[in-house]
């Protein structure tokens, strides 16, 4: 990625910095940090504000840094500092006054720490500053999530071709990330889903010990981080035998709801009301009660970003926003439907990004 | 795992807690519940303390709880409440004074959200009660260490067998971990460092798009997580063509300063001495400037632990303990060596629980 780009997204940071009436930003959180630089290693922070922009790294990291972003200033630690004091001393010599951190990712211990370090400085807590710009994807950062869902899509093409009877669950997740890391992703996006009917009727299980043959479905719910760090997440339902009436059933519902839901989706639509077309379709169909999360989330360089589809969403929708929509049907003790894709929100509408068959 | 175990340990627990002058400890590290109660959910925290023990969780961990902690008392979340403020909620009713937090893993943000909704207790920032504890191994981690040794150790025999010229760090790394998991592993205990040549001498290398082929050795440091969710931690060094005679040389130290290490380690010693005798063999060695980092480090339901051989260790060795020993040369745009094992802390001395050969 060319470095005026994270150039921009700094340009944009310091913006908010000043109008934040911060003279700095500490900024920890590390997709935030690559965000801001391209930098994709650990353990360091950048100082940014209209006066200085600096990261501060530690010797492991040295060459990487001049690798993968040229035109960011470092301050570089070797091992005979700890990596508290280092920043305390390099903070104590910008001698500015309000410095922001970000709270939502800073514990209080290493707060604490820096506090008493560093005494002449008001510490002020801040949060979602960087979190606010990434939900705008730029053409790259689309260009990434797209590739992102291609893994995940190939993988699970290999997966389907692998799947048989005798498979337990995690086996078949294993299988799944090892053939997505085969076309290039990076790693799973998170732990995949699979789950064995009944095990479908939790949104939160994990690949267990079920066998594949156990249960006449399976749910999958699984994503790709491409090389770049972005991610997708997916989920279908298969059936591996002859199909139940009732999931068939909870199958043609959400399959309704999620197109309410697409049909809301434009540019200026409050998110709020997309969830609520999905949810109403539910609602009518009687499983009001058994869809008991949020109709979606932002993806990016995190698997659950900011924007969200929920009953509870102030937001609004811009362009170059990408969310999931993922509306379920959970019945306990039978298992469960959900089905979802991620959405890019374009100049006059939407473009699902996600190509998986959606039948059973 | 009986859950007399358990119980024994939130004893020990509840003891550290009443001589903290607390009425009571929010745990909210993840590993620090799951050692505490057997649960391997997250999202969930346990409240624990001379008058009550009780774990705060919500409905999609609802069965999991029972299933997995069945002794222990539970209040459960559903989705109409937020997180946040139902454990307020609950601390209120509670009426306790003084309330321990982990501050090294509690974040500025949710700490402050949870003083300003409780406001007749006194928080106090608790560190190490529960991490001290994990510090010595009762015999079920031991086996469970030892599990994760073998899966590692299996996985590292099919990598080895795998191993072509053109296949790349990153391919081997996805590799090894895909065999580890066949073998019954959930994952690997981080991404694996695959280091080819020159990459070796990068102690924070990740496994890259560097062929096999490229250098005449790769290092390989890798480790498993077994079913428990204990971790393993090995690294050797594999010649893939004729020995360079420098790494043989390097290769002779550090084999030397492990031996030292393995001969100052018994109950009763003190950590810093046990990394001064393999350090001052590397010194001698005239190699003391390439040795950058500590030791080893404690394993257990995380990659790193209490206890740490280092010149900075306070420490003193004592029976159950189980660390790392990984003395290393790094010589940039050369390459490295480290050789590292999984040491078990005996009553009468040590054992290496890792048997992969130690030979180029």
């Amino acid at each position: 990625m060319p470095s005026d780009r994270h150039h921009t997204r700094r340009a944009r940071l310091i913006a908010a910095v000043k109008k934040a009436q911060l003279d700095l930003l500490i900024v920890s959180h590390p997709p935030n940090v690559t965000y801001l630089t391209g930098f994709t290693g650990d353990a360091s922070c950048l100082l940014i504000g209209p006066k200085r922009t600096l990261m501060v790294s530690d010797s492991r990291f040295e060459t990487q840094l001049a690798d993968e972003c040229p035109g960011v200033a470092t301050e570089i630690r070797t091992a005979k500092t700890q990596s508290a004091d280092f920043l305390a001393e390099i903070l104590g010599k910008l001698g500015m006054k309000r410095i922001g951190f970000e709270s939502a990712y800073t514990t209080v211990a290493s707060q604490t720490g820096l506090a008493e370090k560093v005494t002449d400085v008001v510490f002020t807590p801040s949060t979602g500053l960087v979190e606010e710009l990434r939900q705008i994807k730029d053409s790259e950062e689309i260009a990434a999530i797209r590739d992102a869902i291609y893994l995940a899509e190939r993988g699970y093409s290999v997966l389907r071709a692998l799947m048989l009877p005798d498979m337990t669950e995690r086996e078949a997740a294993h299988e799944l990330e090892h053939a997505m890391r085969r076309f290039g992703a990076l790693r799973a996006a998170f732990e995949p889903i699979i789950g064995v009917g009944p095990q479908a009727a939790l949104p939160h299980y994990r690949a267990g010990l079920h066998l594949l043959k156990e249960a006449p479905f399976v749910l999958i719910d699984w994503g790709a981080v491409e090389p770049g760090g972005y991610h997708s997440d997916l989920t279908r339902v298969v059936s591996t035998s002859k199909i139940p009436p009732k999931l068939d059933k909870l199958h043609r519902v959400v399959m309704n709801a999620r197109q309410a839901a697409l049909d809301a989706i434009r540019p200026g639509a409050a998110c709020q009301l997309v969830d609520a077309a999905a949810r109403k379709v539910i609602d009518d169909a009687g499983f009001g009660k058994s869809f008991g999360h949020g109709l979606g989330h932002g993806i990016g360089l995190e698997i659950h970003e900011s924007t969200r589809f929920s009953p509870l969403s102030k937001e609004t929708l811009q362009p170059g926003m990408v969310l999931t929509v993922e509306p379920g049907i959970y019945l306990p003790g039978f298992g469960g439907v959900r089905l979802e894709d991620d959405v890019l929100i374009t100049r006059d509408g939407y473009e699902v990004l996600s190509s998986v068959p959606l039948e059973l």
